[in-house]
């Protein structure tokens, strides 16, 4: 491993003392101007900076400044509700920002203020996991369990981690991604002692509910997630719940590949080539047959949107192979604002007239009857079992899919229903190689469609 | 049950008294040579009539007379089968028959006398199954059986059920048909009193695994075969244990019919029209790919020749099916001398040129290094499983059944030794489309496929 030089990686995507400073003097000024105005209008609340920037484990560039307002736990939680949006929009307003409305398992407000996206959450103060009134109030108890046990050399090793992860698309436990957290980040690390241990680690010892408990809980048997985490701060939480098994794949198999062969490209985006001739020439040779359903995006958070786009992809996958077309493959993407595109790659696209039709097992007398008297001489036995020749109503895919996508029969989908709304307004299904002849094609859905054919590209430097 | 004058059927299927007394006469004949001959040759050993003649359940223009040579249990069984051999030559010989020498489970001769073919059986004088030397030494103890507890009323029951199975296909537990043996017939008959009695106890009663044990010998659970019908003369065999389960569901099935809607049809074979037009217009409707694997049978018996095809059937089958082929329906074809068909009809018949290719899993190091560095940058990880997509090389099934079957593939499938001598030979692989337009097409083939569409057809009348 002497043939890299961490330092340099370290120089790039650390922040300077110059950023720090900036982020650093920005978070005290808008601390002390919450709990002025706070002090000023007699509200029992106090301001407190968690996440990455408090803990010193952000990349530079990637400062999000989490200003949380705590209120005694015997506030109600309207009043909660109410004075932290009034203190957080007093706040943005006196520091000349902008702000926004948002929700997580509460409201919370976001302003834009000297460059920055800043987060102002209410929320209570709580001591242990036992007290918790919503999410949002662990993120306190990690910021305070990572600043006490992350030791202070620590903190480049959990940059590295956190910026090789995000360069190998593991990065994240956001639905999009279902990677690894940046909290799980921490606890990696303050586990294993330092980047080159959880690659080490990754690489060697992990299997399918891999399980690491740093203050021996002894809860680990309460999961049974590809990997398992106890949360230091609360003994029935898996940190890595959000982790899927891809994921937990990727990042083993990078690890190995860094260990074999380390490199500092591992820790940037890697550069890709797109060529629109190329991928269309690789669809054709490939000679499946590759249909995509497009419609718009419904107007829903993207943590609600992926999964439901995903539900759609699967369920459509599931009906498909439930009518004997077979499935080589399935993707989706979405920009989260014009265009969801489910992508389906058919190794079987269209199928003979006729149609097996299982029926009943000859021992039920009275179920037999009904079905010989239905299918007459198109019944017969197969060793024990009824079964009926009949006539497919839909040989190709194209013409099944339209047939299910429409009001009445839609209901043998499984889509969240705000898509389902959607596509029911207007869809389409369109042949790739149609579409990559069409001027919808922009930089975005050509990577979609490039990662889609090399699926692997991002694990290799 | 009023509406069906079974004496007008028995008028058909019984022999008359005229038929009756011929073979009694004959076999009495026989019987006395036999043992005529012994004396004469200082020979210990008598002969005995056995089966249906000796039962007296066979059906009018089918008599088999089996005459067994019974020999002490104290005889070589080389002499057995020299003074067994014997014996039945010269009475051939001296009732001016022809002869023909063939193999059960030890050889016996054939004779062909007055219009009728006769086999004479060397065999021991056993008292009970546990004294069996070979398989045809019980053919006396079940004789005995039926002669005691066939009450002389049951007799015409037993001619009603044997017609009735004949008729609908499922008489005979050669391995071509693989149902219900005479003596099984039988059996049922002596177990429920009346050819009604076993129809309605199929239709109402049996289920998978059912089992009969009329002498209450308890080891029913010896046996996992769909019927269990413990030999009441030996406490360890199942006297229905070559009857496959799609044989016994479609006598279950023809009983339901026929006590819905009794009809004298039922005991009479079904009139069918072949009409070639009809047949191939109905394949090419049906839109699927059927392909007849075709060669010349090996020169062995039917009973050796039967399995052996059904096992290259469905060896084909398998192979096809692990390539992604899919099947719709297969079945199998002999005349037992020129002529083998092996049907395959397809659902998926041509697939695309990529292939996936399942590899180890992630967790495992070495193994995932060494399908990596194979595949490159075709390998992919789908959930925790390395993947590759390949070429496939035979993309539609009759290149791909040509490749497996020369020479250094075949192999793979797992064939009788004596088709697979035959098919290196030679074969051909023809689309039924095809062939239904050349000169090869007889009535028995057209027969063959008129079945394999109309599965069901004999069930009803």
């Amino acid at each position: 491993m002497e043939n890299i030089d961490f330092n340099s990686v370290l120089k790039k995507i650390k922040p300077t003392e110059e950023e720090n400073e900036k982020v650093k003097s920005l978070s005290n000024r808008l601390i002390s101007a919450i709990n002025e105005i706070a002090k000023e209008n007699n509200i029992d609340a106090e301001a407190v900076l968690v996440g990455s920037v408090a803990k010193g484990t952000w990349l530079s560039g990637k400062a999000d400044v989490d200003i949380f307002i705590k209120f005694p736990l015997c506030t109600s939680e309207e009043d909660l509700k109410e004075c932290g949006l009034f203190l957080g929009n007093r706040c943005i307003e006196k520091m000349q920002g902008k702000y926004e409305l948002r929700y997580a398992s509460h409201p919370y407000v976001t302003g834009f203020i000297e460059g920055f996206e800043i987060d102002f959450v209410p929320c209570y103060i709580i001591k242990s996991a036992e007290e918790l009134k919503s999410a949002v109030d662990r993120t306190i108890l990690h910021t305070e369990y990572v600043r006490k046990n992350l030791k202070e050399n620590q903190k480049d090793e959990v940059l590295l981690l956190k910026k090789f992860m995000e360069s190998i698309h593991t990065y994240s436990a956001e639905f999009k991604v279902s990677g690894f957290s940046g909290y799980l980040c921490e606890l990696l690390v303050i586990y294993y002692g330092s980047f080159l241990d959880v690659l080490k680690a990754a690489a060697e010892k992990w299997s399918p509910n891999y399980k690491i408990d740093l203050e021996n809980y002894g809860t680990g048997e309460l999961f049974n997630e590809p990997l398992v985490v106890i949360d230091p701060t609360d003994k029935n939480r898996n940190v890595a719940a959000a982790l899927k098994l891809q994921k937990m794949s990727e990042f083993i198999v990078a690890s190995r590949n860094f260990l074999n062969n380390p490199k500092k490209d591992y820790f940037f985006e890697k550069n890709i080539d797109l060529n629109l001739d190329e991928i269309k020439n690789e669809f054709k040779t490939r000679d499946t047959k590759t249909f995509l359903i497009r419609f718009k995006p419904p107007e829903i958070p993207a943590d609600a949107l992926y999964p439901q786009i995903k539900k759609t992809e699967n369920s459509v996958k599931g009906v498909l192979e439930r009518e004997d077309f077979r499935i080589f493959n399935t993707d989706s993407w979405t920009d989260e604002k014009d265009d969801v595109l489910i992508l389906l790659e058919m190794e079987v696209w269209k199928l003979p007239k006729v149609k097996k039709h299982l029926g009943p097992f000859v021992w039920s007398k009275s179920h037999q009857e009904r079905f010989a008297d239905k299918y007459g001489s198109k019944a017969y036995i197969e060793e024990d079992r009824w079964t009926a020749e009949i006539e497919r109503k839909h040989k190709d895919v194209k013409s099944f899919l339209n047939n299910i996508l429409n009001e009445t029969k839609i209901g043998f989908l499984k889509f969240g229903k705000h898509i389902k709304a959607e596509i029911l307004n207007q869809y389409e299904i369109v042949d790739i190689l149609e579409f990559l002849e069409s001027e919808e094609v922009n930089n975005d859905i050509l990577l979609f469609f490039y990662e889609y054919l090399n699926k692997n590209v991002y694990l290799w430097r």
